[in-house]
């Protein structure tokens, strides 16, 4: 895309109101607008951002099995009532209700365990019909308090969530592990694997344990313990004596850190599934109630983790696998048109290879244009300039700065 | 994919509250599932109508170099109040509100043109950076009085809106041709071009008429008067003798239809952009405000009426290009392993080259296989049976019941 097209522009300064790293970065480089505390809009950058880690988690879903659907916002009150997750004091913070044209109260998803539950029971009769696993990806809404987490933590924010439905404990036990390998991929491609852990956390009736994934980060308002040598780290939330004990940890070779949650599993059993009617009938004939298990993961969350993860003092530095474009062109001709002419036939050759390539083609400082590049956080920037020619081309690395020397036939591979 | 595996299943019968006809083949079809009144969730055969519905919209809109976002749906009261659309009576009944803890009202987006003129302005100070457009996919919320058109009207929808910025009226005349035609290409190419019309409907203070696209259906809410060989239609709304003396028409010589209004673009002129202080300035150094204009299509709307207009009495009637599957395999082994295998391999082969394939591996009886295949309405359906070979295949075309003699080969292509 040729930048004079983008709409969007950088700025200096991000809202004065804006606390949260990630999202000073994210609105500076035009990748959102904050509508209000704790509910921003993607701009084309941050939507392009947005879309590439949302077809990663896309992938990773659909390779264990998961069949992808979309489900409501707007909730009536019948499933809810029915967990008594409607009105109780646990929950009763958290929505956001409203009401229809005659005064019947509706609620705007939180999470989706309830209508899921609710529209699979349908479905679901007999054995034969599981195991098998949904997901989606859904804006939920949680009239959180304190919004000062920047895309961190929304009021709105996109969720995946995915549920499984097992016929068994050991068949949930088998899933859980499939997706926590799914979970585990994701972090990796995303580029925040070597500092995310699988930790220890307060599980449920159904399990002593879930899982949360934590990312180290000074902006985490999580506490985890780490056993770096076993891979094994507790939420300080579940760490006691006896948890210790279990796991054959001490408590003072432990590390600790600052983590964000960007995502978590648990097995729900039939926590959903009794209350809801979601039965089936056994191989004798007996209804049972169908095992479930919940899996997710807020988008924005991790976008605004790997912004807080990686940037720099200069700005965003995003991994190949979700920058918004891999190459940026940086047109520094100055007036002179034959190297213009160079930077658009390089812009125009590798787009047409499929290459994802931002090219700065506007007419501004050298400076203002190294800036803004640095800001945007884009893998590669390619300089094309009088200083050098096609085949010795700059291309600096953006994570380290490293400065490569490639020619046009290389890039364009 | 496998439908022994796919997690929903065909029903005889729709929910008794449910009237309109696409909902009710929906449901029965496992695409849909109804929350409630006005509001449904896609369950994954929907999701993958809805998704190359999606596709084909956004095709079109970056063909015309629409740079796409995605836009919040809380919104605060600022920018409403603005242009006089928070608490006016026009819009008091179509609002669903909610609140903030501490008792700030917030609403639910049933439109977007406040939030992202207001966004856009951060963007543009000069003329060098207009005109362009920009456009999302989102979930808008009408608190309607009636919802009994199942996905044609619902209470939360899901939208693409794009919004035209330029300097002037002519910049604007042109975008919206353009704008035009990407409309007329989505409705050809989601399989209604030849019975929707572009309809001159009522404009606003800056232009006379707005354009809604109609298509004819039973289920049409709207009435509009066409000359055919003109290529002209206009809305009843809009009928006046002095419209008709206007493009040369007369009434008596005009055909009538019930029609679905299935898109809108419409000329806002400077109506949003002057309260929400959307300015430019010009070359002479002076401040203008933008010119802008809107074009909406609702993707549910959009999938609803297709079903209306192509569904027979045995179930859905996809258009190939946003059918959920192209071909559906249906096994008719009945035990006999070696016409299973013959299945089987089909399927493997078939989904290997990339094609969309459902697959009714089930085991089930001949006259519910074709039942639920007619219902579903996959564009071919190719039986694989003891009666033929893989020499020649009988192929059903859904649309006419044509009945194709095709080779495996010849399928493979």
């Amino acid at each position: 895309m040729r930048q004079s097209q983008l709409f969007t522009k950088t700025r200096r300064e991000a809202p004065k109101d804006e606390v949260a790293k990630n999202a000073q970065l994210l609105i500076r480089g035009g990748y959102v607008h904050k509508e209000m505390a704790g509910v921003y809009s993607l701009l084309p950058l941050g939507l392009r951002v947005f879309k590439k880690i949302e077809h990663i988690i896309r992938e990773e879903m659909n390779a264990i099995g998961g069949q992808e659907m979309s489900f409501s916002v707007l909730q009536d009150d019948a499933s809810w009532k029915a967990t008594e997750r409607w009105d109780s004091e646990e929950v009763s913070e958290i929505w956001f209700k409203t009401k229809l044209h005659g005064g019947t109260d509706l609620g705007l998803a939180f999470t989706h365990e309830e209508p899921i539950t609710r529209a699979v029971a349908n479905h679901v009769s007999s054995y034969k019909d599981l195991p098998f696993s949904a997901y989606h990806f859904q804006s939920k809404f949680r009239n959180e308090l304190r919004a000062k987490s920047g895309i961190m933590r929304g009021r709105e924010f996109v969720m995946k969530d995915l549920y499984s439905f097992s016929r068994t404990q050991e068949e949930l036990d088998s899933f859980y592990e499939h997706a926590a390998e799914a979970y585990e991929n994701v972090f990796k491609r995303v580029g925040i694997g070597s500092v995310t852990f699988k930790t220890f956390a307060s599980g449920g009736v159904f399990s002593k344990f879930s899982h949360e994934y934590q990312t180290i980060s000074d902006a985490g308002e999580d506490l985890i313990y780490i056993d770096r040598s076993q891979g094994i780290a507790i939420n300080e939330e579940v760490l006691t004596d006896e948890v210790l004990n279990e796991l054959g940890l001490v408590k003072d070779a432990l590390e600790t850190a600052k983590t964000i949650e960007v995502g978590n599993i648990f097995k729900l059993g039939t926590k959903f599934s009794e209350p809801l009617g979601l039965m089936y009938k056994d191989e004798a004939g007996k209804e049972q109630p169908v095992v479930m298990g919940s899996y997710g993961i807020g988008l924005g969350r991790l976008m605004g983790t790997v912004v807080e993860v990686l940037s720099d003092e200069k700005g965003i530095v995003w991994p190949e696998s979700i920058a918004p474009f891999t190459y940026h062109i940086v047109d520094l001709s100055g007036g002179d048109e034959t190297v213009k002419q160079r930077a658009d036939d390089l812009y125009q050759a590798m787009t047409a290879r499929g290459v994802d390539v931002l090219y700065d083609d506007r007419d501004a400082r050298a400076g203002e244009k190294f800036a803004d590049s640095d800001l945007l956080g884009i893998p590669y920037r390619i300089v094309v300039s009088a200083k050098n020619s096609d085949d010795a081309l700059e291309v600096v690395r953006r994570s380290n700065g490293e400065v490569l020397s490639m020619s046009r036939d290389e890039l364009l591979g």
